[in-house]
């Protein structure tokens, strides 16, 4: 993968909240089965658990706005952090959240990434 | 290193923001040469480009309150990601800032663990 880390990390993160607005259950491929969500304090392992567990969130239109993205190698495995802030607007609610999510991932033997790590919190204000 | 992910994590939180609140020199102990900061968007990389930067930060006293503490492990190398949301009273300010910040743990040969990378955002209302 002849990417630097920047350019994956706002490549990765463009596609994770665009598949995530328009069609959620694509998110499957992003995930193996050693991969962790902790959404809100809640965790779940393995891409059709995670898969599931997104598909189950209790609104059905939503729009991410990204505010900031930080990245940063994480060591010889060739894993890259992902850090993101945003608002998150979901279907019939007057205002948005504000949000932070880390995603660390890991290379493919086929010279993709996948998540292995994604941790999600609201900020509430 | 018998302890676990989630115990661990409790207790660098501990540690780590009751010594940037005291004595914020001493958080050096805790990066090595490949450690990475990236605070507001700055990268810093190394233990001591990294107090530097820490000490240079534009207030005297701070009081950190910890309000989530979120952990998983790495993958195969050992490594714990702490993923931690809170709020920032800095001295002379009337309001707490809110911020989100993550460290990446990896274990040292002594047993003990170093931090690897460590993003910080304030998270603006």
């Amino acid at each position: 993968m002849a990417m630097d880390p920047d350019s994956l990390a706002k490549a990765f993160v463009e596609h994770y909240y665009r598949t995530f607005d328009h069609n959620r259950a694509d998110l499957v491929g992003l995930y193996q089965d050693n991969s962790m969500l902790t959404f809100e304090g809640a965790k779940t392992q393995g891409a059709q658990a995670i898969a599931a567990k997104i598909a189950s969130l209790p609104f059905q239109q939503c729009a991410h706005s990204i505010s900031t993205v930080d990245c940063q190698t994480s060591g010889p495995a060739g894993g890259v952090i992902v850090f993101v802030s945003g608002s998150l607007q979901v279907g019939g609610e007057q205002y948005p959240l504000k949000f932070s999510q880390m995603f660390h991932l890991m290379p493919t033997p086929q010279g993709s990434f996948y998540v292995l790590n994604d941790i999600f919190r609201l900020n509430y204000a």
